[in-house]
């Protein structure tokens, strides 16, 4: 397979409309990944083709099987920090499925939407609005993300309906051969379940197209909540560096039992003084900032060593009994404080702080000022997420191990935010940030970021989800069974894309000739 | 593929040892469908092997690829009323799980276990009691099933943990070509968030598992909940027939905002008649039991013409708050009574009525009595499931529409347990009850249900899980896009099983062999 898609051009120009295809270098400026140095192209596509319906999914993707052109498809293609849009192989032809945002239904009686992928979170929200429908909707920190593509690479969203990643409900999907099918109750034509039954009749695919290479979603259900009586965001507020692994311990009991019933993200000062303030009102030094001065932006910010945002939706006497009783669980920590204040979901648009916002499923930007850390318009970050268990110790040896590495290998600084998705693990994103014009400050994030992968896996903690830069050595991490999963993996793409059309490389699947080039590659050097 | 079997069997008996090969008829008795009229042989096995570790089964999947011979894996086989442990295709060499019966771990801390596919509800709840451990396990109605077992079959359980049948976390999986892999985060060597995270880097094939053809799982993580400080099992009873819709459009709301969380069971005096009582008792004609004998029988067994068994796991304040809610709320239903007590969770064991136990998780047997209805204990049943969004209109629609045929068209009794197993859908367990002694009634059992598949399908109601003897007739009901999920089931299954040795024919998945072996037959007839 090589990277000359001219001949395919004309054939998918005519497929959407000249206007839907492009091939400008300006235009394509657009698809690449924002945080890479602007001198590197490894991720650069040769073409982006935009269609607007599924007819047209199939007929690109039966162009592409014709032309043997990898596919590299994406929905919004945000995915900040783990690549952007860019595709794994160089001159791939990006499937943009932005045009195609409709919202097809809300379904207010069961708490439901199904949505288009190009549909973003400031879309369905404004539907929900436009409709009068008392729902909120689970969204993820920038509101500019697909519904689709965000869940499809496994993103976190924060309500009670999207703790692991639950909130996903039956699928439509053009394979790799160009059919369509759909999940769960789905499959069956009229059925009407689709949307509020998980399954189907047999074995369910939909968690097979997530994170994955073997097909394009065009439809999916997605749940919603009906507005809780108070809608009561909190805030729990920590000195110390250590207190980390009691707030972890009590969380994981707070909410196995049920009091928390949301995602919780619990920060450090360094993650909110990069939300909140520019890196020189603090330290003026290229070396990472050290921890007294740490300590002195958590007392000025007000934002404690650790920050804790999460809250509750309950009916107003539960959620006074809950506030209390979590009050009083975080505040054996010493110096813990933990406030927040009960609020009318109706209200929640016009709460000040974004977090309290995107708790509420009230889409924002106001996070993404983070990568600005370094100076300039020009930060930009990678996601480093390995999952560990929701205990003390796990959270205190993680941190140590990035923490150290962070600083010391990279000369960065550690910015963390520990994710309980459940009430029994959390995922660690680490964002290491950088400045994106300095080339050698990129490069040293990039070699951090891989040594991190290579420590973590060791240490037993492996990725959530993977920077395109970096999934082959992520991928190489889940090596139990001399690399069974991989196999099976293999095995799957192999059979649904034998001609290897759709996002080769994509997790480190390779289609099989790829795979044997890659291996002549390997041999050779 | 043929069913001689015979030069295998040697093989066989040296991979596990003679003693655990059963070939006799009488040792093959106990594997056949308990419900099947005695004089019916279609899903008949020609041995049963019982491996008891990881490699055995690999061994048994080694050697039936070498002499294309079919397996039937279960893991206790019990799966009454859906073909039991009997195999799709006769003269299979069944592999009976039920030695591989190890707890592995049990995590008090994270709340969860890790076991082998022959513990049953009793042996984990067992062992859970004798580590001390203060967690509750999510059990089914009947507690000599197995944990894994029941998970891949889509089996229905309680607790809140397992609301959407959530509950599994991990698996192990001997493949078809008889290597084994592990899921999620099973798939690094030594991860700490195999139990506690369901996914891994990459798409996620654990659900691809259930219902299906693709592998023999070997261990499975499943979650467990902390004790909450008080179990408050509930009761609602209704009066009349058609209170069903408001009852389940209550129901939603109240499963909907969080107040239920758990899984209900909502019973028609049938139901209870059967579990509680013998029908000769109420009818002694052949007819189906007359609406007013219903209503005798739902007086003096005081049950109601729907009995709701639902529960709170909550600490005091919140279980009194809510139970007040909530009694409020169905007894907007004119005559509606909810009524409950609060009970330490260590005391659930002591408690009287059987489905207060199994809401605690305490497994027993009590509720496999309904069996008996038509006398004797030769007494069996067809499940029939299909799934409804949980709305008033659904409920009452699949209810008319399924009372309607089975007392018309079958002359039975009308025998049903909605169970809302999520806030949004329900499923709708038809339990067409016959005496299995009796051949023209067993007869018109099966073909009653085979027309209940296709009239629920026009309706746009789909099975959750079908019985053996039907299982080609519920898939193609899934005939979206000409058949294109069966497609794409079927492309899986020959890329994993290309000699169609595992379970052909299960949730109507052939392996292409058989496929084509069955079209030929299908145009010779």
């Amino acid at each position: 397979m090589s990277t000359t898609v001219s001949p395919a051009l004309e054939e998918l120009a005519n497929a959407v409309g000249p206007d839907a295809l492009l091939t400008s270098d300006e235009d394509l400026r657009e698809f690449r990944d924002p945080f890479a140095f602007a001198g590197w192209d490894d991720y650069t596509a040769s073409a982006v083709v935009m269609p607007e319906s599924v007819e047209q999914v199939q007929e690109i993707v039966r162009i592409a099987n014709r032309h043997k052109v990898p596919l590299w498809a994406h929905s919004t293609g945000r995915n900040n920090g783990y690549g952007g849009p860019a595709p794994r192989v160089k001159g791939s032809v990006i499937v943009s499925l932005r045009r195609m945002n409709r919202v097809l239904e809300i379904n207010e009686e069961c708490g439901y939407a199904v949505v288009e992928p190009g549909v973003r979170w400031f879309d369905l929200y404004e539907a929900i609005q436009a409709g009068g429908h008392k729902l909120m909707l689970s969204i993820a920190d920038l509101g500019w993300g697909s519904v689709v593509g965000n869940t499809l690479d496994h993103g976190i969203t924060y309500l009670p309906q999207a703790m692991d990643m639950a909130a996903q409900c039956g699928m439509e999907v053009v394979l790799p051969n160009g059919e369509v099918m759909r999940t769960g109750m789905g499959a069956m034509p009229n059925n009407k379940s689709w949307h509020v039954y998980k399954r189907g009749l047999g074995p369910t695919p939909d968690q097979l197209f997530m994170q994955s290479n073997f097909g394009i979603v065009t439809k999916m259900g997605v749940w919603l909540m009906p507005y809780p009586e108070c809608y009561m965001p909190l805030w729990l507020r920590v000195w110390n560096e250590d207190d980390l692994p009691r707030v972890m311990d009590v969380m994981r009991r707070l909410m196995l039992d049920g009091t928390i019933r949301m995602v919780p993200q619990v920060m450090n000062a360094m993650l909110l003084g990069a939300v909140f303030s520019t890196r020189d009102q603090w330290w003026q030094e290229e070396t990472p900032i050290p921890d007294e001065v740490i300590g002195k932006m958590a007392r000025e910010l007000e934002v404690g060593r650790w920050l804790t945002r999460f809250a509750l939706y309950e009916d107003e006497p539960v959620a006074d009994y809950k506030f209390q009783k979590i009050k009083e669980a975080f505040e054996t920590i010493p110096g813990a404080e933990v406030w927040g204040e009960k609020h009318a979901p109706e209200d929640a648009a016009k709460l000040e702080h974004p977090a309290e916002r995107i708790q509420a499923g009230v889409p924002n930007l106001e996070w993404n000022q983070m990568t600005a850390w370094y100076g300039g318009d020009e930060g930009g970050h990678i996601g480093f997420s390995p999952v560990a268990p929701l205990t003390g110790p796990d959270a205190g040896a993680l941190r140590d191990l990035l923490r150290g590495l962070v600083e010391k290998e990279a000369g960065l600084d550690y910015i963390a935010a520990l994710i309980p998705t459940n009430a029994r693990s959390f995922v660690h994103i680490t964002l290491v940030i950088f400045d994106t014009k300095d080339e050698a400050q990129a490069r040293r994030a990039y070699d951090t970021s891989k040594l991190l992968v290579r420590e973590a896996a060791k240490a037993g903690y492996g990725e959530y989800r993977a920077h395109l830069d970096f999934m082959d050595l992520a991928a190489e991490q889940y090596s139990w069974g001399n690399h069974a999963h991989m196999r099976f993996n293999e095995t799957i793409k192999d059979a649904l894309d034998p001609n290897g059309i759709l996002a080769p490389g994509k997790s480190g699947i390779w289609p099989k000739a790829m795979r044997e080039a890659r291996a002549r590659e390997a041999n050779g050097r």
